[in-house]
């Protein structure tokens, strides 16, 4: 493991000095008000062993991060059935983008644009208080983190639904074709939350770890979902986790995962490693820019891609 | 080596058995001749050993398979200068889709989709006669797989030469937007000509092991690209390799591997094998039909997926 | 006027009996309740003789007929500043697409597509109270009907606002760009309440006149727009009137004019009449099918059409 | 006819004198070198009065403005049976548009965007040489506006075949769908050449004459068009003329009318003028700048608006 952490300090101390940061998003008021400056970044291996550096004990919003755990809690409830409302292609367009839902009649390209997580959360909602179902992420959040103090952070989450006009948007056009089953403010409430969740990079990678390691939690052996649907929740990620810059990541990286606006990202290695890093400055398509950089390079050092050695 | 030669006996039995198999492409005509029963299999692994089975020695018509190999001659030509004039995205479009050129003002969306493959081949086409470059495809090809018989099916390009307006617009139309510096016949000379390469399984398999086994060629040891190379492109078949269906092939199969509407596909399992397989029905999206599903079966029964155990 | 009443009369007949009427409107639960078999038609002409047929003093749901009316008023609140957020050019789109409004970020393509008029409902409401801005919009009728008793069907109006989600997708996407400034549910309850304004064939005939005669009152020969707003006003209904069926209309028919999901239909005859026409049973376009083919044969039979005897 | 000489001359004064003048169509080389200080303007009325000012006898080139007698011709050939392979509504998209024509399978929105003129030079073409047809369509011009000596300017023709790659993939494209039935190169040899006829003011004035006067030749009495065809022709030129400009030109100017890239507008007054303008600056939408104020004045000043007085 020395190796990991020395290789995990050379990019903290690399990309915490780096002057190109992209700009932190600012269409959500609070999360504009976050330090451009900061940058963690945490690796857990099959070992357990933890390796972080930077401000890798500094909460931040997780945002579309979140879409993960509640994809997962989604095909736990339904299965395969979610796929008859949400399909599973990249989407060719922006994380909130409708063009597409008016051309497929309501039925979001994948789970992680932005409709494609509403009518996840609508799966999740099933019916009960939105206050249940965000209990029910946040246990789920707290067993596989094996932390109980995650949260929501309720600024964020207000400032997110008075000016989320676009996911509004969204969900009242779903919901016209009749691909919502829940009232939609119920629907956006939980989206609203559950994109607001407070977490660190340490958290984030301990939560991750599911999804590394076929589809058992480490700590106490326990399967969260079979490993085939961890396979294809990676699948996923590779294939839709960072909107239109999807095929750009896998093509530098080579890694799935998912990032998130307020500038996090969590990528596992198969079998390796759960990997989470933060820097809140974004580029074009939304993704963190040294994020994305810090995780090519700790790729290519471990020698960690997917695609080959 | 048994155990795989044991699987691939099995996956051809099983499939050469099946009923539903799709359609056979018509678009071409010459490629609508073709015997819907078909099936092949073939793979080959690090230690050189080769298992194969059905039809795995009957030459098929490569077509989009091809792109795969066009793609690595226009990265040795031009390196990184490439993605000036290609995208490294899905497309969230059909295969022959002109309305993301319009959109995005002449540059294709990822070097699979025909308007990619048509400025690939402008870049290997490089001022010479079409006659070279197709000489140069099919030395690299010879090459690569170890052998020199593999030619083009002259009719099969006429075929396509005949009726393939769709081409001829996209071609004209990426010209209009100076993203062609070759005149449009020529380019798309090229073009038809590569796609009617006809290979065998065996040949296409011992013809993906460069992007198997980190670039290298493995008779000789020679280095055909770089393993970052291999890598990347790797990287772009897995993302947008099968078209508007390449999300639902990571998510199911787990592997890098192009499509061709022949009915032929090449798949990467990066540092085990090269594996092709052939079945010319073909789904709504272009794909085989018991070709992806053979994949999917082979994939699960090795623990091949590169998304994890 | 002898001549005008006999083509009406006829027409009436004609259509009456007619069998081929399309589809009533179900997507207002409350619209689907109206009797398919209505058929009402009534023209004011210039010395204001009243020719009527059928079931012209039947109130039904004016519904985007209503569209003309706002657009007036709007004009007359801030002139050409509202084409700084509405185009004047035809959609090429159905009449709720918000395909073009993400394309041409919130600036809805003319004032009588769903999200244009949400504009037109935002300048009329400046600030007020919804109950203030209906208010308003209801006094301008009388006014221009000659007529007090025209009011709101409440039922309409609360079944538009209990089913309208594609609207208020539409609304809040617009507000995401900046392009409403009062608040989103203020809008829309306007929006909801104006269409769903009922008036007979009659009144609406009698309404249709200042843009009939260069824009003055007849009765008391006020001037309730310019007789320049008056021409643009009609250029508008002959170039987007009718949604993506305008230019047919125009073909067919050649009279600006304005459609209604109820049936409703407002032509007007530059310098020569008014005419109300009303059919619940739509196209494929959401137009009244017996209503344009009255309209065609009364064109055709007056030699009304504005593109050559 | 005293006063419309007058204002025809105070016009003439005003925009020959006027600076703001758009640019020069670029994208045809042989386009680019007209004199952008070029006006000149036509109005030949019911009477047979000519009244013209400016540059009216210098020829320029026709551009799409040919569209108009080519529909003229096609419809004489087959009637209705054209809007089986063309629409009649407003495109909302630019003159050169492809993505409708995949949305749509190859059917072009009107006969005035490129690709429904092509469909229209198909009809006209109808199997014989591009000679034969080019030989009828200068025919019908020298008919309709008495004048043997119009014909086609060479350098044009061959200028735009040279260049015009976004219409040899449209023609393509059509092609595909099996909406020409010709070959494509002869298609496109018609459509360039009928774009390049080189006309001036007095000329094409005069020949829009049967449109201005009931399907009627003037000079001879004799039957163009039936006065029906002539109406529906004018609504076409109203809402689809001026490509995505067509909207705001009807509300400004009020005539049916159509543009070409060379400068020239023919406007139809019904039963009381045919005129024709040309400068060639153009707009954004590729629309005469000082053309469309000319029309604008024009109208306004001689009450000739067809939307009312």
């Amino acid at each position: 493991m020395r190796e990991l952490k020395t290789v995990i300090d050379e990019i903290a101390a690399e990309y915490r000095a780096c002057e190109e940061r992209g700009q932190v998003a600012t269409y959500i008021p609070e999360l504009a008000k976050v330090d451009i400056g900061s940058f963690g970044i945490c690796a857990v291996t099959a070992d357990g062993a933890v390796a972080s550096a930077g401000d890798a004990e500094i909460p931040f919003s997780i945002q579309s991060v979140s879409k993960v755990f509640t994809l997962t809690l989604a095909l736990g409830k339904i299965g395969d059935a979610l796929w008859r409302r949400v399909g599973r292609e990249p989407s060719g367009n922006s994380f909130n983008s409708i063009v597409q839902l008016e051309y497929e009649k309501g039925i979001p390209r994948n789970p992680f644009i932005n409709a494609g997580a509403l009518a996840v959360a609508d799966v999740v909602l099933a019916g009960h208080a939105p206050k249940v179902a965000l209990g029910e992420i946040l246990r789920f959040l707290h067993f596989v983190a094996d932390d109980d103090s995650i949260q929501i952070d309720e600024a964020v989450a207000r400032s997110e639904q008075a000016t989320g006009y676009r996911n509004v948007a969204l969900a009242n056009y779903m919901r016209a074709f009749g691909n919502l089953s829940n009232p939609v403010e119920m629907v956006l409430g939980v989206y609203f939350h559950h994109c607001a969740i407070a977490m660190n990079c340490v958290q984030l990678a301990m939560a991750g770890r599911y999804l590394a390691f076929s589809g058992r939690h480490p700590t106490t052996g326990a399967r969260v979902v079979s490993p085939e649907r961890a396979r294809r929740i990676n699948a996923l990620m590779l294939t839709c986790g960072h909107y239109d810059g999807s095929g750009d990541f896998a093509y530098r990286v080579g890694l799935p995962s998912k990032s998130g606006v307020g500038g996090g990202i969590l990528a596992i290695v198969p079998g390796k490693a759960s990997i989470a890093v933060w820097s809140p400055g974004l580029d074009g398509q939304g993704n963190s820019v040294l994020g994305s950089l810090a995780l090519e390079m700790l790729a290519k050092r471990m020698g960690w891609s997917i695609f080959g050695a």
